[in-house]
């Protein structure tokens, strides 16, 4: 049996201001590093410990895992970093207030945008300076890989590959993987491991900086998965997550 | 022609408790972390990026390290962490303060044990906590590879050939490499790269945080070298480091 723990980052400063954030590389706010540091104290309490971590290219989910890693004293652990690990990208919503969105397009485009499975937002144009091309962190790309948009069903397609072919070897030899990404990518992930329908993911609200356990069999099928967090804190963190993007009075 | 950037992690505790460190894992004092951000804000300032990062397995190098590539927006970057960039090994002087142990055996024994190329301070011995064989960062050493204690000569021997076998190459695909590590892995990579003599090397004192650039020729060859921070500043953190281990009044 292994066991992988997966963890979005802690708060951002986008996910305060209410806006889109996608690929926009935000910085995590005070309470988000100290969210990421209680992360780290509650794994080492737990009596856990790592051999490798996975991550994406966004500062608020390298953060996360630094501040993670040190708490358990593992910053001398290997860390890759992947793009394919990325929040979903939120194409020309990206840097916009939800609340302003949801009162200019209504509740209803805006959840449609956030929470349909296919249906992506407005593509970013070309000459879009949203559209960092030529970002290094994204030097390795193939042409026609950097996403314009994403609807959750891209966000999978782009994320799965990865975990099938570079992270799921790790884990089948035994290493102890801790993946420190964003509420997206790891939806995609939960979805392809316990094969939820396309209705049910975007539905699913994932938290900020709360270990979550998954334990899986020898073929890498999911036993049971959990929160190593208070239970109350849980479901708060889960209900703050789910009312963003309603329009604010 | 090539460009590698050197630099010594920050104060740590012990620097500042005047305690031979070596291989203990202590953290960075908060005048080390302001250290650490100061240099990255000074490469940021000076234009310098990177491409991939090499460093110890200790945490002041490995903070050190963070705390720079956050400033320099490169926290995306691959790290490798490796027990071959660790500070020397102080056998058993480690944990003592330097001045008391400077009353005890006299300032020439402890500058001969600080200072002298090939002459080793007393080893550890089986059975002493201070010999951390099973810590897991060290699970991948040959048997007999963990070091009871060192002589900077057996530090040289260790550095080097990981210089050689995996970072030189690095540096020759044209990656632009930063490497944070320790006052004595760093000599040993200078003695090797300068061919610096046995005398000279122990009395190079190398101070905390300051980026020193190496420009090296297509063979690696050093054509120069330079700390990128102000003289003054520089030349006063040398002493500072200089007057470690000097019997206090």
């Amino acid at each position: 049996m292994y066991k992988i723990v997966l963890m979005r980052h802690g708060e951002s400063t986008w996910n305060k201001e209410n806006r889109f954030t996608g690929w926009t590389d935000v910085d995590l706010t005070e309470q988000g590093e100290a969210e990421a540091v209680a992360a780290g104290q509650l794994l080492k309490k737990e009596g856990y410990s790592f051999d490798v971590a996975f991550t994406s290219v966004l500062k608020r989910a390298n953060k996360t895992l630094n501040a993670v890693l040190e708490q358990l004293d593992l910053l001398w652990i290997p860390v890759t970093h992947h793009w394919r690990l990325n929040e979903r990208h939120y194409g020309a919503l990206q840097g916009l207030n939800k609340a302003e969105t949801a009162a200019k397009f209504g509740d209803d485009q805006v959840l449609v945008w956030r929470r349909s499975y296919d249906v992506p937002p407005p593509a970013l144009e070309e000459g879009d300076e949203r559209l960092t091309l030529s970002d290094p962190r994204y030097a390795d790309m193939a042409d026609g890989e950097f996403p314009r948009t994403e609807c959750l069903k891209d966000t999978v397609a782009r994320f799965v590959p990865y975990w099938l072919e570079t992270i799921a070897p790790v884990v089948k030899s035994g290493k102890r993987v801790v993946i420190a990404a964003h509420g997206n990518s790891l939806r995609a992930l939960i979805k392809y491991l316990d094969n939820v329908s396309d209705d049910e993911i975007v539905a699913l609200n994932i938290p900020t900086a709360q270990p979550l356990v998954y334990e899986l069999d020898a073929d890498l099928k999911p036993i049971k998965h959990y929160y190593l967090g208070d239970a109350e804190a849980i479901a708060a963190a889960m209900a703050a997550v789910a009312n963003q993007g309603k329009a604010k009075a």
